[in-house]
């Protein structure tokens, strides 16, 4: 029986869509790790260590939940956690086209691990980490996107 | 800390694919109920009894597996069951709109119950229980598709 | 300036999402006439005569809306009633792909003619009229996804 | 060197877009069989036998083009004929998955068989023989969409 | 009754696509604002003002048509237009799904705000601006795709 | 009759799915030249040079294979060289959409230039340059990926 399982992905915010996913986590798995990836290819609206930070604020007292950074290959942080599943959320065709070829390649070098997918709520389905920073950087309202320590750090950096 | 799932489909016939998708299931949950749905549509090519058969055959002595037979709504024989997750394996991108759609719906009728989707071994991609008849039928070979007992029976009953 | 949409369908029975699409559509044309389609190919589980009834009791009061029968070609209709509009919801990808090649076709066969997408609300996206039967037909409750006289008649049908 | 392709469908009836592909598929190969599957499932509009007297019509007097009716599995008509090569038209996403499907499933059953996907010409993306039935039934012009011994055909058929 | 429904894009440059979807929206309503984005991520080939000039050659004396610049949110622009309706062309699947989850997002921001996606020409179906600039900065012939004015602007461009 | 096909892209580097395509492509054509693409967009992990100097290493000894460097227009590259067919490998949904759309528009500027789709193995499925090189980045195994010089480049690039 797997207890561990991970949730990996860049959190640049942290979303109502991903807690929604990883309270849905939490019904299945009895720990849950909040990988976050650190982005070599492009620079982030937040660096690793706010995006933990945020991530901490959000999911505090929850000791199920553990929040960490990791670098390099997933399957490799998965081997070392002694993971044998991943949590991915699914949205759209577009995003399952990509997790579907993620997913295949991941087992490849990993055969232990699987891919579990689940789907948001669909009051969540069109909220994104990009579309949420884009409405902020504008003045939007993102309140009910993403929780209030997020919303406060999104207005902090775009006033 | 949910320890039961619901793996619900026609399995007409049981194929490799599902057989993949069960033991991948069995790998995050202590106990699968497969629940073999009544076809009240259309009738097909074995009856609830002899689908059933097969799974017995297919998944014998491993006592984490229940094999059921289930007719009315989903959602109520979950809910009878005591189960909140639905295991669902993913192919390709039709079959996935339909699955999302389904697993909506069903969260909106019992709210406590989660869609959560597993992805088919890639040798398994192209293989579906119509695929399988299709070529059954015009003696084509499927012994790589389903496992003995079923091409046994495939045989039998197109010969 | 075009006064007059057609929005066609089977309403089968209609459901939230339609008269959801049917709003959107009210607050861009001046006039929306709710165009039901003899089923040829198929059986209903209502008539036409009671589909359009049940639509007249969900709509009742707008005169804004009308209800009519059409049968054989939509673009024939469109033409006889004047309208260069046709309405259509949206709600995945496989709808997306099978209402584009409609579209296409309809513009060939009545070059003024145009087909106008709404979206519905993401809380109707997983409602079509043939989930809501296959729930009504066990008992499940749907009333989150009709209208009252539909839920009723869903209910009588099924009893 | 491949001299010999498979052009398999139910051809009920031939539209210009089965006529668009059949082309393309001669710029490639130096021989292109026109297989017409026999329908076991369903009654189609005309037999397999009008179906292929339409064929003839259509393609007359190109002896690179031969019309041949098959039964049973498609790859082993293929093996029969000797052909490494199956062409299939291509026109939305939805074909598209289903087609992808059915390659890897034959390719399972008759390694040295590939296919081979070619795109029609937009002019024809919406053109199927159904929609075309679907519009011959009720009177519709369809010139535009089949040749016309085609369009007689229907006319005919459907008087 | 809406009278007034705004088109936003980049425009970068406008292609005979944005004009076939200008002209049907035209017919459904009194005006169309054509909003031309700032691009804030990216350098695009041409600047807000170029795009704009090129925009006002195109539909020179059309005095349904108003070009206007925007920057910030699409919704804010919308509310101080008072305008209700967006115009957005559709192509393809993967137009679709973004479109799906932005038309979402604008609805949560500004609930009156609804999206009506219009369907281009077929012969439009594979033009895009980016191919556009990818043909022209190689020398070859965009006249099929772009009105005159572009044609002139484009080999300007890359000369 | 066509004698020569091109088999377009950047092959940065080329994987073993490209190889798949690649003898697939020999099985119908007499000769295939790998166009390889200069970027001009964006730089690569590797040069043009190294890009071809892996190839021929790869494909060494095949004389039915040419391998060349082009840069702008692909259609004006065939023309050229006198080739009426484009290879493209499919793999997923989202590569279909864009070939798609690339396919009607090269049609578009040479109307004798038609585009071949071939499907590769399905354990070449999830196989991209960009996905091998993010593995590679990592010090992941791509040994059963991409052909032994080219894991041998990738270790060199990113040690």
């Amino acid at each position: 029986m797997q207890r561990i399982a991970i949730y990996p992905g860049s959190f640049d915010p942290v979303t109502n869509g991903h807690i929604d996913i990883l309270k849905r986590a939490l019904d299945i798995f009895e720990q849950v790790v909040i990988a976050v990836a650190e982005n070599i290819h492009k620079a982030g609206l937040f660096t690793a260590e706010e995006r933990i930070g945020l991530l901490r604020e959000v999911v505090a007292g929850d000791d199920r939940v553990e929040i960490d950074l990791f670098s390099g290959l997933l399957v490799e942080y998965a081997r070392r956690r002694g993971a044998c599943t991943i949590i991915r959320g699914l949205r759209a065709v577009a995003d399952f086209e990509y997790e579907f070829q993620l997913a295949l390649m991941n087992r490849q070098l990993y055969s232990a691990l699987d891919t579990v997918f689940l789907m948001t709520d669909q009051s969540h389905l069109y909220v994104s980490s990009s579309l949420v920073k884009e409405v902020a950087r504008f003045g939007g309202d993102v309140s009910t996107f993403v929780p209030p320590p997020v919303e406060r750090a999104l207005r902090d950096r775009f006033k």
